[in-house]
Formats: C-alpha cells, structure tokens, sequence
C-alpha cells in the first residue's frame, strides 16, 4: 500500500504510541506498585513474548470459541508459536517446566504486554500491559485473601484509598446452585459465567435471555442462551442477587442457596476462611466485599474469583457519569500446572490492568504528570562555538539538570519554537558579545512563554523584560537551577 | 504435541525466561542507563511491538535477503502485520506520521524488546531487548558526535570506565573509496559492506573471497561474493587496514583514499567536525577512535556509523580468552522518514543491546545481584494462629522489610526448606509457647543455613544455637532490622 510511491505512516487499529508523559506516569504507576509486590515477597520473573501454541493453552478470557482472538504464527521451523494472551498462561508453563528447582509456594510477579487479535474499541486495545502476582503450589485460603490485600495496599499507595471495592466470589458457590437446579454440563456452566458476567451491562433482564433460549443485541445480533430450564434461571437470578453489606450476611445467604451440593459448601466454607483472614487483617467488608455477582469470563478458575473496581464515578463518551469500574482481577486456577505435570499444583493470583489503573488515577489527578519536565536547551548562536555550549551541558548534567546544545541547524527563532515545543523551563544563550564579557543569558520560559513567541531577533530578544537575565558565566548553574525552583 | 494426553511445558527455540536476579540486575542497569539518556534531554516513547508490515520495511539487518527474519502475520482483518526488528523503523514510522507537531529535531529514547524469527545460536535469541537515543530532524554532526558521548556517558555511569571504545567511520568515505574503484551499484556496494562487516570473524583472507568471487565455508556452504576487480579489491582492503591511533590521522589517510569522490571528500570532512566537537567536549581517541573496519551491515545507513566496544577480555565456550567485543552501534539513516513523508529527513541515533551489555556488566563484576534479597518469612505453626502471623508481616513491611507468611499448608521442615529456597536470611517462628509468653524467635539464616537443613523437630530446632534468638514480640521490626544489618 502506498500513494505517490510512498509508504503510508500509520499504525494498525488496536494499537497505539504512548509520549513522554504517559511513559513515565505510568512508570511511576508501575514502580510504586512492584514496590508493594515485592513488600509482599513477591519475586520478579520474565517470560518471553511467545509460547507454543499448544503450551499456552486455549483459555482466552471472554471468548466463546476457543483460541479465537490470538496472534498466532508459524515460524521458521513450522511451529505453531502464539503471543501470549495473558501473563498466567506462561506462569503455568513455566512452573511445569521448573518444578522441581522452584520454592513452593511458588511466589513471582511479573509485569509486560499481552497481545489479543481482538476487534479493538474506545479503551480496548490489541496490545496492553499487565501486572501479575500469583502463588502457585498451595490449596491455603490465606493466598486467596493475600490476593485482595495485595490489591488494596496497591491502590492505597497510589492515592486510591477509600475510592475503590475489592469484590470476591467462588466458583464453587455457583457449581453448586447449577448442581441443585440440575445443571451439570461444563460447556452449559461457561455459557452461564459468561451470561452472569455480563450482569453489569445488560442487567437483569437481559442476562436472563442469556440463561435461557438466547439474546438479540441492538445491532440484531443473536447470541444463543445456556438453554436453562425457568426453575434453574430463577434460582441463578437469585443467587445474582443475593449480595448483602457484610461478607457474612453473604455467605449465610449463599448456605441456603447452596442446599445439598458438596462443591457448594465448600465454596461457602473458603469464603468464610477468607473472611477471617481479611477481618484479621483489618480489611472490612466496605474494603473486600463478597458479591455473588463477580464470576469473571475466563474457563480457568476454579475457586474464589475476584474483580477490584474503582468507586468513584467518571464521564463516559456521551457525557453521562457512571461509575469508573474495574481495573484488576483475579482468581483461583487449581487445573492450570496440572496440564503439564499432571499432578495436582493449586494456584491463585491477580491481575493489574495497567491502562484501566493509570487512567482511573489520571481521572483522580493522581499520576506524575508533573514528573516530566524539558530540558534545558541552550541554544546554537554561534557554531564555532559549540565547544563552549558543550560545556555548558555537561555542567548542567553533572548537577542533575536535564540540558542539551541545539541539536539543529535553523536560526534563533526556530531555536526558541523548539525550547518551547519541548517544555523547556529555560533557554542558555551566549552570543559573541555575551562570550566576550564573560556572561550568558537566561531566558525563563514558564515565564516569558507568551513573549518568546513574537521574539523576531535579537534586539528585540534583548527588550524581553523580566523573563530574562544575564548573569556571569560562572554563575550558569547556580541560576539556572534556582529558576528551576531547586536552588 | 502432548506426552500421556499431557501438554508440554516448554519454550520455544531462542526465547528465555528470566528469573527475579537477572531482571533486577537489568532493571538496575537500565535505570542507570536512562539516567544518562534523560540528562541529555532526551524523551521517552513507546510504539506497540506490531507495525504494519510495509510501514516497517525491508530493513532488516545482516540479512542477504530482505523480510527473511521477521515475525509476520495476517491479523482477523487479512492484513499484514510484523513485529518490530529493531526500534529504528518504528520510529521513522512514528515521526512521519506525527511530522507536524514533534519539535524539530526530534530527541527520543526507547527501550524494549525487538524480534528476529532467525536460528538463534549461544547468546543469539528472538526476542531481545534494545535500548535507542535517536535524533530526527537535523543534518549536524553535533548529533553524530553526541550518540558517542552519550554511550561514553552511559558505560561510564555503569562502572566501565576505561574499558570500552566507540568506534566510528562514515558510510560516505566507503562509498568515495568505491567510487575511485569503479564500484556504482547499489546491490553490489551492500555485499562490499556486508562482506567488511565479517572482517573480525573472517580476517582479511576471507574477506578477500566476499569482496571477490566468493567464499566456502567449514560447513561447505557457500556464500557469493560481491564480484570486484582484482584492484578494487585491494583499494577496498587497504581502506579498512586504513586506521591509525588518533582521529586526525585516520582523516589525513581517507583524503587520500577517496581520490577525486565528492562523496568520499564530505565523509571525511564529516568525520573531522565529529573529531572537533569530539576533542573540545574532551572525548579523546582512545575513548572515541576512527576504525575503517566499521561499517555496520544494515541497509539504512547514509553516513557516520558507529560500534561501541569492550576492551577487556573474557573466556570463549573453548575456554580461550577473547575480547568482549560489541555493545551497541548505530549510525546515520538520513532517508528512512523520506520514505514516508518524501521530505529530507536526517536522522540519527544509537542502539545498546542490552543483554550484551548486561554481559559484560556481569563479567566484570558490577551487576547489581545483591540487590536481590529474599523476604522475611514467617512460618506457620499454628494455623489459627495466622492473624498474629499477617500482623507480623504488616509491621515489618511497613519498615521497608520484605515479608510474608508462608502461604503453603506443609509443615515445619517443608517450611524451613521453602524459606531456605527462597534466599530469606530471617525466618520467623511463633509458635504455641512463644505466643504465651509474648515471644516470638528469629531464626538468621544467612548464619544457619547449614544448620536448617539438619532440623527434623522443633526440638532440635531449639538447639540450633547462635543462629537463632528469642526476643519480646514488641522487638521483632527492631531485631529484624539488626540482623539485616539495617539498623
């Protein structure tokens, strides 16, 4: 593709270029909370890009169809390799392939992209950064309710306290309502996690189209139901709605809609462990809630689930407020090792969605924006004289002052349009003159913006008022860094 | 592929996992790294891992054909897309696309992992990590001479003072030796390049075969040559032996080397104000040398090109000593962004290849291992006795300590191993008694370790002497903090 025998500069849908400011708010983001992971004991670990396709498995979250919306390629050697599609995935490979070497539990964090051949939307992109810690190796309801601290104690560090819900499920709790409403079948059991998944954008009424024979959308549509009976669809409505303000308000609720069902009290049973660990801890049910309507979409989970949501609301596309919502999850996956080893290898873990995160802080005002400042620029006056700015730079550098010499070849004025496109905070000139007594002039930026737009030459350059001062040469980074407000 | 109905746990060829030492001690360098790069006011980007496959080019470097080695695919809309090979293209891509509101030149530093779908061999893999600073938008040297300062800087700052040197020639000086020898085609002056770029592993001999008719290899491959004359050849080969120990002198040889060539005639006087600006800023020969043996193997070079080096020595798979060898590189590429916009956009920039790098940090002794420390451990004597245990954690945690409760359901011995495994260098024991008497014991591994593994009961763990003390409960961050020696 190309016009005028030119290629076309563009980047494919889903996928985006992210400035110097959102790199490094996000890297501030990102070192606070490895910070709080690796508090928790945490360690890192790096897997690569590509797994074989068969080792990662086909547990894309929210697909009916197995292994749709992956990156796949055959390389060189006629392997089927894929991108991964999250960071558990590889996790599990990993600790298959390592076992025997590996501390159990087996405790890492890891942070870096995953690529899903999805449709990309508004907020939806085909390549996104996570942010993982899992343990795996141990069946304790502790790893499970250390998942939802670990969360809040993030969000707590990043300025998110008191603006966000932590919510827990279990698996077990809903296989348990199926088993008594005689539902049985697995592929059955995943069309209803995900119809009950979908509780917060379709709402009752249009999950319970969803249960039974199927729903048309607004586009026309149709998407086949679980094909419940009405009893069965009523009783995992009820079950949906059985949340209470206190988790064990909850799970005395869900003792009664578990009945007989072994799966079912045991779902009960490890919630009501996670709850005195999370009492003892100090996290309250405002904090770490249990809503019987979190299931999450994903095949893998076996037990407790979770999904962490900001509280506090956000205007969306059409101007309406609504709640800003979730930006991380988690869950048990107790099958996931055992694929490879075949034994049993119980696991837990959460999940940062970075993106989702860093723009609920930059809707709170929260991220290091501010982090990010210009650098110095001293400009080219003179390129004989290039030495001497040389110097100055590395004066500059040597006391932590980010500085560069003019790195073009136009004149002064397009010297200064650079300064200001930069975000400079203060421009160096030294000019023959300034050279031969000793001094340079330091433009304040910040200040004199407005100004430095008309500067035409010189002269007037020279009439431009307080925004600037000329001082000795010796004196260039003690000033400076005064007008940088770090003297 | 499955064994026993069981999947594999496995990584494809050339791709690696990377466990919590190795990345900190990247982290660590790479933080470092981008200290120097920020100082000299560059800024930081990110583009997505996939570009459209002809936005990326046929670029790919040491290749004989091109897109041989990229990682391509077509995505659900039937469109072709490649991981990124290097970070160079992308950005091409990025500045022609956003042309209009980037401050001219354009300053960016990217870091992050590139792709080659090519065999991978020891320490060649198919995903790996780079580490760019490039310039966009200007023609002067000035920037040509910092990409070397700004390595200077960066192995500096690493601890690798006087064991490096930035090598650098100009594709033009090659291109005028050419010239004078008749040498005019584009495919041809590739394979001359290519053919150079061997010297260091084929001597002068091989090279000899490349630049002729062509070469067979140990393995009986045979690899084309690029057809010079006799004479051209021997201009060609007395153009790379060309070097000298000062810049000045390397220049006075090339003048005489590239005849009547105006094209040779501007590489040199190139290659002078880079040794100007070079010499004032006080980077002498020994640090930043001429070397006409460098000539890079990627297409996209127009003029300086550079290869940064370390001097000293390490041993080969075989056991002999051999020189560290190559770093990062980079070069002029004046016509990568024409290619999108059909305006003149010079560029230029450098490549660190951070694995190489850490390499070599690694091998002289400076990477930042000891950065890694395992997490205080507190067992789990007593199950009901775990929200004292996350108390614990909460305190020491709160202190800048790493902590955290063993979250497997083994006993004591599995616990000790964990903790062991783990590289703690504190475990923490309450157990039943201690608990009564408001005490817990502090277990120094670091100490220990030999002990530790000998403990069968908590009998005997009692006996374990110096290694361990009891102390009051309200002591534990304190004693914690002395035996980290953090007090």
């Amino acid at each position: 593709m190309s016009t005028n025998n030119r290629d076309l500069a563009r980047l494919p849908r889903g996928f985006r270029d992210r400035p110097a400011a959102d790199v490094l708010a996000e890297r501030q983001m990102l070192d606070r909370i490895r910070s709080v992971f690796e508090s928790y004991g945490f360690d890192a670990l790096e897997t690569p890009a590509f797994e074989f396709a068969d080792a990662l498995g086909k547990f894309l979250p929210d697909q009916d169809r197995p292994n749709e919306g992956v990156f796949a390629l055959r390389d060189d050697d006629e392997q089927w390799l894929s991108l991964r599609y999250d960071l558990t995935a590889p996790l599990a490979r990993y600790v298959a392939q390592n076992y025997d070497v590996l501390p159990k539990p087996f405790r890492r964090y890891q942070t870096g992209s995953v690529y899903r051949n999805e449709k990309p939307g508004p907020g939806r992109f085909r390549e996104f950064t996570q942010f993982d810690a899992d343990t795996v190796g141990t069946a304790s309801m502790l790893a499970d309710a250390e998942g939802a601290m670990l969360l809040c104690d993030a969000f707590d560090a990043l300025g998110l306290g008191g603006q966000y819900v932590v919510k827990m499920n279990n698996r077990k709790i809903l296989n348990g309502v199926l088993e008594t409403a005689g539902v049985r079948d697995d592929a059955q059991r995943m069309t209803v996690l995900r119809a009950i998944d979908k509780l917060d954008r379709l709402g009752a009424a249009g999950v319970r189209l969803l249960l039974g024979a199927g729903r048309k959308d607004e586009s026309g549509d149709f998407t086949k139901g679980a094909g419940l009976s009405p009893d069965a669809i009523e009783k995992v409505l009820a079950f949906t709605a059985s949340g209470a303000a206190l988790r064990s308000d909850v799970c005395g609720r869900f003792d009664a809609l578990v009945g007989d069902s072994a799966d079912g009290a045991q779902g009960v049973k490890e919630l009501r462990e996670i709850d005195a660990f999370l009492t003892a801890a100090g996290y309250e049910s405002t904090r770490v809630a249990f809503d019987p309507a979190i299931v999450r979409g994903l095949a893998y989970y076996t037990g407790p689930v979770l999904e962490a949501e900001m509280t506090f609301e956000v205007r969306n596309e059409d101007g309406q407020l609504v709640r800003f919502g979730s930006v991380a999850s988690g869950g048990r996956y107790d099958d996931l090792v055992k694929r490879f080893t075949g034994q049993d290898v119980p696991a837990t873990g959460v999940s940062i969605g970075v993106s989702r995160l860093l723009a609920a802080l930059s809707a709170r005002g929260l991220t290091a924006q501010d982090v990010f400042d210009g650098p110095v620029v001293v400009l080219v006056m003179d390129r004989d004289a290039i030495p001497g700015y040389l110097a100055m730079v590395r004066e500059l550098r040597a006391a932590g002052i980010r500085a560069e010499v003019y790195m073009g070849t136009s004149g002064m004025k397009a010297q200064m349009k650079y300064a200001d496109k930069r975000q400079s905070r203060v421009a160096v000139i030294e000019g023959g003159d300034e050279r031969a007594r000793g001094e340079v002039t330091l433009k304040d930026l910040a200040l004199g913006a407005e100004q430095a737009k008309q500067v035409k030459d010189r002269d007037q350059w020279a009439k431009g008022g307080s925004a600037q001062v000329t001082i000795p040469r010796s004196e260039l980074v003690a000033r400076v860094k005064a007008m940088l407000g770090r003297a």
